[in-house]
């Protein structure tokens, strides 16, 4: 694994006076509010009850070893749904036979302190109620996650799998690692071979034809292409809407995303654009283009596989891509291999995995994830009212940012200044041209200087640090907000763009630390006693071991300022 | 049991049209944010470890059932300990020759789901430590709670029992019925018999003497008064800081109190005036007054009685009480019986239960209690640098109010209005005149007519109810201020006046509830459709269960308004 490594740390690691982190307490022995730690440990979520199943009823819609067997070889896991209109009617007659089990409510509650923090009941009990090949698919796909992945990641959903690094290390490079890039699957993980591997190209091309990863690798037809992407969810920073207000539990339930939900990968490839015209180009007045990934996906007791659509304007611009290769390795399987697009500047939902048709068609697909999902509703509508025509279908993502460093809950130890750390982001190839920091809540702001700051690029975040001037103590409330090249801000707080779908948490990102500051006479007193005694400052909640004033300090006080009480003289 | 009933909602029992409360899904099926729910279960909380005993040298100490053996007879539970420097030098030995675990953390990560919510550990071992008359104490008091108190109390502390009433009984009625008070009490229910009860007056006063409550009874030596009070806890409210942001856990844990720690009642007995006139009157330039309760307080590993006291200046103004009936009753036991002291206007922790002696002073008590807890710190102040004169020292509450219906997190369908009720106060004898609602967050205020509030008194509260004008729907903020007599009012939200001791939750009260408003068509024939198919609506988060949308509408949306994506025509 060879990415170019752009740590913004080692870019400042020869002004070790100027950066020192002030780590004090920070992150030592303090509980968080954030889902990041303990870190290593899994923890597995509740265990629910089983499916009510009419068993005869089941058996007799057939063998469902024989309806749903392997139809590729070296496809392990695949179903084809789009084109067997019969085994779409056997799967939704089984599903319909059976009651499930409640998924378990998170958002009205207290998010579970485990890890994973949700089991994905319902989808791993569809799975197996359909049997034949999606039976083993929930099991493969978490012994996938334990091999591809970092052990420190935060699973959010254990089936289908969703997880986002540590918040230690979600800006700890420029580029994020594979094992620790975010995963946000719809379905089960396909294990595929590549020997086995083709994708179709069909619709409303010219030439509807297949091709093979070595197709696609033959650089006389196609021009190789490697870029640095960031992708990102819409859910990122979903947390927050969350512990705001509660809103719609999706089928897939909404994973509480932290800040972890945006990764930067370099990824090798082909132009969409060029394999379309090696199909003749469209024809019949298509104007997008439908992916078919090879994981199943459900919906209202209906299989069929993962559908979403990019529009030709934007494949016209070379910004799809077809790829094989992340950060110089082969596309992780967890990440969809062995081939997925690539889809510059929109949200990863577009960037389908385990491809294995790209359709040509006239009008943005039908198929729920585009048509039923992934919709920015205004704040009117909720589960009373709304629409699917209510919501804007998300493509790109608009301008947003992250502190990464300290978090929520911390005890900062500094002498006036604050490190702060985190990401910005812009979607639609717009990018972070400048990054202000708060240590009052949003009133005052201070620009991130450019040489904190990692390289400006067209698809890719920008990682920062910067050292927050902060006289104050107690309790602080630090903002970050980016303002990208097209002079797009954030919102100043949640509750201003909260919606019932909870996408697209793009307002200033906001942290509460507790702030103590050694150039003050009394706090710094008080800091060396704590040393001198020996005696943790940490847990903040823990009342003074020691007296916080002798007695005769106390009476000498009211000598002064007495009466407590004031008196008619 | 016989309060004047002063029912709101009675007042207008004969408006039903004008008045009838759109109950829909609100406090129905909804799971609830605050703790009041589920109220009748008692649920016990977490057990912690036991302490770690030197057991020679506590033995070494001396036996202590002799130690701390009863004093005086029909005083069950009762240690003197101001009069006994050898007595509290024994027990602080006993208790510094043990370690004992620590108290459950419950600021830093989730308040424990439970009733009682926290177990008092600490409390319970110290009295166990201690031994002698001290042993049985924690028992002895549950008991009482069980037997004194209404089944359905939110029992935030198991011991010291810290209590109050379920949210939709809070201001049920104008008086609130005893077993519906809250309680904060510091120690164990001493179990005290009338007959052998007495107390002492002595200090800086002309001729020190003792009194039974027959004395007090004497007609004839002391004028009777009857009064109706609201006792409001300076923690009133201190879940709204919790949640903000931890502070100061204290040696009593912080009770993470809501809106029930307030209540009124009509008391019954004497002014100290009279009393301390019968004992000839202040020498010596006394200016205060010390009150010692029978219960037995802890404070760094130190056994003491509990002690507040008050200026003389309140005590001539016939605002300082010695009472012995609660709403027609003697004092419940957990309320202080036989006697205790009723200071008007004044927080709740200067009204001392179980009185058993006033001692006259020249300055304010310089008791744990007054002196270093009960303190009103700025907010650059906390563990870091905190010394006790920082601290006001609380005395009179300032103006507040709260909403008690609806609830944060319930869905309330309504027509246009929503009914709203709750209470209003403000300390030191000022009273509430005016209580306004918004309900979009605090910009647009309605006057609550003072046709639905209760009668104006000095003393006490008023209760209030609204049909709040709400067009909005999905999650909306509905907010109370109170302004009173000196046209004080409300700090506007938790951070302005958030203190690291989390007393004095004054702020304006804010929940968030879900809109659901049937007069807009869309929303109507939305909760007809879940009608008519018997869906619930509740909970919230649950998918809806059938199609937002046809898909002919859907398609006529996209014909009218496409394409999703602009095109350059």
């Amino acid at each position: 694994m060879g990415p170019a490594k752009e740590n913004v740390s080692s870019q400042t690691q020869n002004r070790p006076n100027e950066w020192k982190i002030e780590q004090g307490l920070a992150g030592a022995d303090l509980p968080l509010l954030d889902m990041t730690g303990p870190e290593t440990k899994i923890i597995p979520p509740q265990v629910f009850g089983k499916p009510t199943k009419n068993v005869e009823a089941i058996k007799a819609v057939g063998d469902r070893n024989q309806l749903f067997k392997m139809e590729r070889k070296g496809w392990k896991g695949f179903v084809e749904w789009e084109n067997h209109p019969e085994k779409k009617a056997a799967a939704h007659k089984i599903l319909t036979l059976q009651t499930f089990p409640p998924n378990p409510e998170f958002q009205m509650g207290e998010i579970p302190p485990t890890n994973p923090v949700l089991p994905g009941t319902h989808w791993k009990m569809w799975h197996h109620a359909i049997g034949g090949e999606l039976d083993a698919v929930p099991d493969d796909s978490w012994k996938t996650v334990l091999e591809e992945k970092h052990p420190d990641m935060l699973h959010l959903l254990q089936f289908p799998y969703n997880g986002e690094p540590p918040k230690r290390l979600v800006t700890d490079q420029v580029i994020t690692p594979n094992p620790l890039h975010f995963v946000r699957n719809h379905g089960g993980i396909p294990i595929i071979n590549r020997d086995d591997f083709s994708f179709l190209i069909d619709g409303l091309v010219a030439n509807p034809q297949s091709f093979t990863l070595d197709d696609l690798m033959d650089e006389s037809r196609f021009p190789r292409v490697k870029k640095t992407i960031t992708m990102q969810c819409s859910g990122t920073r979903r947390i927050e809407q969350i512990l705001k207000y509660p809103g719609q539990g999706d089928e897939v339930p909404q994973a509480p995303w932290a800040e972890g939900a945006i990764g930067t990968a370099e990824y090798e490839g082909v132009s969409l654009k060029k394999v379309i015209k090696a199909c003749g180009g469209l024809v019949d007045g298509a104007k997008h283009l439908e992916f078919y990934g090879a994981e199943t996906y459900f919906k209202d007791d209906h299989c069929m596989n993962y559908i979403a659509s990019v529009p030709w304007s934007k494949v016209k611009a070379n910004e799809v891509l077809l790829v094989w290769n992340m950060n110089g390795e082969p596309l992780p399987r967890i990440h969809g291999f062995p081939l997925r697009t690539m889809v510059l500047g929109y949200i990863g939902a577009r960037s389908v995995k385990w491809l294995y048709r790209i359709k040509a068609i006239r009008e943005p697909s039908r198929a729920p994830v585009q048509s039923q999902e992934y919709l920015y509703f205004p704040q009117q509508v909720g589960k009373h009212n709304f629409r699917l025509t209510d919501g804007i279908q998300i493509q790109e993502m608009p301008v947003s940012s992250a502190i990464m460093s300290p978090w929520t809950k911390q005890v900062v130890v500094h002498a006036g200044k604050i490190r702060c750390k985190g990401w910005a982001y812009s979607g639609g190839g717009r990018w972070p041209e400048r990054v202000e920091l708060s240590a009052d809540g949003g009133f005052n702001w201070y620009t991130v200087p450019l040489e904190h700051m990692s390289k400006k690029r067209t698809w890719t975040w920008r990682t920062w640090e910067m050292d927050l001037p902060c006289d104050a103590e107690g309790w602080i409330e630090i903002v970050v907000r980016c303002w990208d090249n097209a002079l797009n801000t954030q919102p100043p707080d949640v509750r201003t763009a909260w919606n019932w779908g909870l996408h697209v948490t793009s307002s200033c990102h906001r942290i509460s630390v507790y702030s103590v500051n050694t150039t003050k006479p009394e706090t710094k007193a008080r800091m060396d006693e704590f040393e001198r005694r020996g005696v943790p400052f940490a847990p903040l909640t823990v009342p003074l071991a020691f007296p916080a004033q002798t007695w005769e300090d106390y009476e000498k006080f009211w000598e002064k300022n007495g009466p407590r009480d004031a008196e008619d003289d």
